[in-house]
């Protein structure tokens, strides 16, 4: 088969005829579209029609050779380098006039169906435009320049604020060399090192920064978290310690106490001299602390409290700082008045006396090696009828009064848990924090790592930067666009500690629980990926992947399991207010859902459906629309599917068992959605224009590697068709190349000091 | 809107449109199919069509509370539980029956189009009824019985074979005291624990099964893997450095030497009176070993070698045993002679006199604490002009003679190199066995710790074991069939090592690249869920997943960086042979696979995209068609691709990085076709009919979750519609459910010894 050279205006066809078929990826149905896109091409005699047609048959495709030689034509042209390579339409119109024939292509309309057919193919038109030219791609140099107003400085000054005072004051912690603690260290040795860390960090006065100004605080949980989140790129037992005794033990005295506990105890917590734990996890109930079983039985004896472990199920496990060093402990247990069980509620238990010595009655055992954090002393406890005062419930929320009435303002049991466990929620935002920092240092370390190591090369060349490989870049850009999508998000949600009424709002809670599932998922992923790019070099403890790695792998399951927070979070949409969220509520929620949803099948445009030119896939626009329909079907068809259960008599509990992963995949929904909210305004309150542009270009590599990565969901609801996804797949790797380009300032942006990365790996 | 009951035989219908509008998945474009099947069914009345109509317009959908209705009419008929939710078409034909309707339906054409209608929902039809009747389904019981026949001791005894025996010594060895080695000891005290117990595995001749029978050897390489693979359930620092002593160090004697060499040390090796290294990777080359700088340089000055690192970027890096017990290395090195660089060879030099003193000219150094194998001693070594004899060459496939000249009957310096590589391919099937074995234990212990571990349930009724939860069971039984596919794969490379002919081919090379590749991260994949899964226990290091992650992390670096032997087994498959794998060859190979093509446009028949029934999707016919469409088209279109940019005259350097992540997912889908293929070979030589059609199910587990977690592939390429997608995906949680079922007997079959797992894991 030769070109039909009788019609010269199919010349401009050329390329696109060369790029179907050397491409052979567009399924009879998608040729077909093509055949009729040319059959309404009317400036074209019919004759030359059916040319084309012929070249375009799925049952009798052209010979290999005969595609060959349209390829040779396209390269024989003669066009200056790089002048007609814009894209496929480009290319063809600049062919036509180089081989100096005429033709009907000069009007608007004519050229708007050439771009229109070249957009509904599908290919990322610029790179198969200059393919065919022989021309190579930007990516096959070594190192483009840096893009000329992204600068990784001015990025790192913008990236520290809010709180960007107390995050410098928690960096110059970490050079002190009371953080600095080597590799490899004993289990006895290693824990005195992290006690003297925390006490250090406490001399600071950077342990009681949340605690109320006369308490030696701030009042301010969004300084808490932002030295927590800095804390987190130094040594992470540290870190855990810290956390356990300034914000899990202090902070439920703060939140679940009154002010007669604070006066008792802030100050000693702040200061490390009353060291203690947050003991809620059972051995029987970890996820499900609703159902613990330790009992605070009050009297009936005396004026005080009973603390009981009934059972070894009921003894508490994985306490931090419970094997060493804790002299006291927030005790989570059923509190029992007059026989009457009034749900989980918070008690101060004294464990240790000032010597170190574990109290009669109290019975504490080393939880021993773990995956990480060895330098936090973990332990298992166990409770024989001790007795405190009744003035040891902390009781905010509920009280005894002197003649041992219970009272409180919340009038069930499991609402009133749950409103306990919010003001909680601190523990949820430093977690995602924490995850976050752990992912900068090691994305940090591999970004650097990848664009200084060289490997293989052409026959005879230099060897390229492994940073240069795809592959490479493909496992680490969009990582590295996430972190940076968490980083705006996470910050959001430090800033609404401080704003009353958000503070301790259900969204909020569902917000973090959201954020630290997200952010605990991507650190373990991303640090894998950057481990393995850095090759045998990752695997040394030297490259601090190893640390990383095995201290955060556990960030999934603090705080609850990731699982149970996703559905929390789809459990929080649904209900709406986290409040209601008893199965009565559930029923009336799904019910209210499923009612509002007034098109139950969505009616999408076929063109957007359709529509791959670069202007509409980097569309902010598109991206948010295409995140937030992707939300919204999964919650309505979420709500509709636990509706049809329980309309049809399955209790609450199963109907939602039944469709968990349902809910599990609704909660990331929601999180990416959110996420890239936050990116957006992160990308608009961007101080220069040229950062605002290069977090716009990685903001569109987090979104459109997010619907990538679900494409099949997309295709499947028909959101997305074939060649739109294959679109967005040359899109990604595109934007993946970019965000290499913008990789040495992205990651500077994060302001990693260099005394904490590995020599390889400093700026 | 209510039910147009002037229509009595629409009542069959009920139950369709109760699902269509109860789910809400369906697009418009499927409802437009429903309703012309409708309009098919040329037995209804006209009217009775568009009244059904009414009820199916996406513009106009009913109300909820409509919706509602139907359900409660569903719920209502007098039916006996569980007898007509076969399907939606047995409970709307039983439904018509029991509102004592007659009706067009008794013909088997309009029972068919019924079923046909059902299918094209992409519903799981049992599920949905039963949940329209309010049944619970199966999985709602904590435990259904085990399925009769499926026998785990019985299974467990079939998968031992073959090489039984060699696995019951390595078994066996494993029990004694060397071998139980504490967690959690300092380095040097866990190194000597390990060179102990390398010793006693000497000791007891296991560690030179592979040599041949007059080195101590019974010449079966085989049982040598089989030997590699048990102990792989044990400390695997134990294993890795007996990996380096009897595998890399000895194997490589054995591949790359003479009968010289071996009669000079292959016993000592083996008995370990000979520790030593295998002195490979440099600092600037570690994927890259064709371009190693060490030089060894015959003459001029005398008959021998002299072995040299010309500057610190060749210094030998992260080498086993070479920190402290290694007293002789294969060394690889660019072989000159005469200044004729003849590229890279194996040379024997000592390192270390007997007391253990490094030799001079030599420098080591240690490479400290990694994530993992702490109990392997890697270093670090620079060679300063050290002089060996000339024939410390390792000189099976190139020799220098008596007169000093360099011979070799391979001409291509290239084809050399990759001609002794090959050779070591033992090294990537052991990797693969040992990441198998490690993946089996991680799931053995998750497996049994989810079955008893229970958390959550009905309010007032008993906590169900959290393996009952969909969530828990979507994260663990896809990775269980997983390591069943890569059992059966990994036992037939095993078998191959040892026929004659096979064992050195370019087929099983490929084959071993990309199963190493594939194991390796399915193991780290597998041991992350199966932690995450036990949560905080899955953290204590008594559960074994803190080392069993920590050192595993390194296979997927070890032995060829994963995504560089994807690209390897991409070009395998391009090249057809690997031997000519020049750029020459790889460019007649695309232009082969090109012309092959004859239709570049796959024809798929739309009734099968569609089909959604039961016995389709479970059609072990229908997994493997999909599979190897997948992997040909993307085979096809590779070469295609980088024909492409050859005839555009980019270098094949270039042309080949362009499009190294289609290279990666083309050899990812011929790993997964093999595996299946593998798999059903497995199933059909199962020893019992109870125990095949147990595996039969996980196979089709296997199969169905590879595809659906592509399923952007297989819906962009036209292979799978919406409906089908989404049936695939209800299907694969019914097999997870089925799984679960057999999920105590499937680890069981894996035999992993109780004496090895953690008390809450053991059998």
């Amino acid at each position: 088969m030769s070109w039909p050279d009788e019609w010269p205006e199919l010349i401009p066809l050329i390329p696109f005829v060369q790029a179907i078929w050397a491409d052979g990826a567009l399924s009879s149905e998608e040729l077909g579209r093509v055949v009729r896109a040319i059959d309404g091409m009317d400036w074209l005699a019919d004759g030359a029609r059916s040319a084309l047609r012929r070249w375009l048959d799925p049952g009798l495709p052209p010979l290999p050779s005969a595609v060959g030689a349209l390829g040779a034509r396209i390269r024989a042209a003669p066009l200056a380098a790089g002048e007609a390579t814009g894209s496929l339409t480009d290319l063809g119109l600049a062919l036509s006039t180089a081989e100096r024939k005429g033709g009907p292509w000069s009007t608007p309309e004519a050229e708007a169906a050439l771009r229109a057919l070249e957009a509904s193919l599908g290919v990322h038109g610029t790179e198969v435009a200059r393919a065919a030219r022989g021309e190579p791609p930007p990516a096959a140099q070594d190192r483009a320049p840096p893009p000329t107003g992204f600068d990784g400085a001015r990025l790192a000054l913008h990236l520290d604020q809010p709180k960007g005072e107390a995050r410098a004051r928690a960096r110059d912690a970490l050079l002190d060399p009371a953080l600095r603690i080597e590799l490899g260290l004993p289990l006895p040795e290693y824990r005195r090192r992290v006690l003297a860390a925390v006490r250090h960090l406490a001399e600071r006065g950077l342990g009681s920064l949340a605690y109320p100004e006369g308490y030696g605080g701030t009042g301010s949980a969004a300084a808490a978290v932002a030295v927590f989140e800095t804390l987190a790129m130094g040594d992470l037992s540290v870190l855990v310690k810290f956390g356990v005794q300034f914000g899990l033990f202090g902070g439920s005295v703060l939140q679940l106490g009154t002010e007669r506990h604070h006066r008792a105890h802030l100050r000693a917590i702040g200061s490390l001299e009353l060291p203690g734990c947050y003991a809620m996890t059972e051995v029987d109930h970890g996820s499900d602390v609703r159902s613990l079983e330790t009992t605070a039985t009050y009297g009936p004896a005396g004026d005080d409290l009973v603390v009981h472990t009934p059972h070894d199920g009921a003894a508490k496990r994985y306490i931090g700082n419970a094997a060493l060093h804790g002299r006291m402990a927030v005790v989570f247990a059923r509190l029992v008045v007059a026989e009457e069980d009034h749900g989980v509620h918070a008690v101060l238990v004294p464990i240790r006396d000032a010597g170190g010595r574990v109290l009669d009655g109290v019975r504490i055992e080393d939880c021993g090696l773990k995956e990480g954090l060895n330098g936090v002393d973990n332990g298992k406890i166990w409770f024989d009828r001790v007795r405190v005062p009744r003035e040891s419930l902390l009781d905010r929320f509920a009280s005894i009064d002197a003649s041992g009435r219970y009272r409180s303002d919340i009038p069930s049991a499991g609402r009133r848990f749950f409103r306990m466990l919010r003001t909680l929620v601190m523990g949820r935002v430093s977690i995602a924090a924490a995850a976050l920092s752990a992912s900068k240092v090691g994305l940090t370390i591999a970004v650097r790592y990848a664009a200084r190591r060289r490997q293989f090369g052409p026959d005879g060349g230099v060897e390229r930067p492994i940073l240069a490989y795809r592959t490479i870049q493909r496992e680490l850009m969009p990582g590295l666009a996430t972190a940076y999508a968490l980083h705006f998000a996470v910050r959001a949600l430090q800033d609404d500690l401080d704003r009353p009424g958000r503070a301790d709002s259900a969204e909020l809670e569902v917000e973090a629980a959201g954020l630290k599932a997200y952010a605990s998922e991507h650190c373990v992923a991303v640090l894998q990926a950057c481990r393995e790019a850095c090759g045998g070099w990752g695997y040394l403890a030297s490259s601090r992947f190893a640390a990383l790695k095995a201290d955060t792998d556990v960030f999934t399951t603090f705080e609850g399991a990731n699982s149970v927070l996703y559905q929390l979070v789809a459990k929080g949409l649904l209900s709406r207010f986290r409040d209601e969220m008893g199965d009565l509520s559930l029923r009336r929620a799904v019910r209210y859902l499923a009612e509002r949803a007034e098109t139950a099948v969505g009616q999408l445009n076929p063109v957007v459906t359709r529509r791959t030119d670069e202007g509409h896939l980097l569309d902010p626009g598109f991206h948010r629309a295409a995140l937030a329909y992707r939300e919204q079907r999964l919650l309505r068809s979420a709500a509709q599917r636990i509706r049809a259960r329980l309309d049809a008599g399955i209790d609450s509990f199963q109907a939602v068992t039944e469709v968990q992963d349902h809910l599990v995949t609704l909660a990331r929904a929601h999180v990416e959605r959110l996420l890239l909210d936050r990116f957006h305004e992160g990308v608009a309150r961007a101080p220069t224009p040229g950062l605002s542009e290069g977090l716009a270009s990685v903001a569109a590599l987090f979104a459109l590697s997010r619907i990538e990565t679900d494409r099949g969901w997309f295709l499947e609801s028909g959101y997305l068709e074939g060649n739109k996804a294959r679109a967005i797949r040359a899109r990604v790797s595109a934007l993946c190349a970019e965000a290499r380009e913008l990789s040495g300032a992205l990651v500077e942006g994060f302001g990693i000091p260099d005394f904490l990365l590995p020599e390889e790996a400093r700026g």
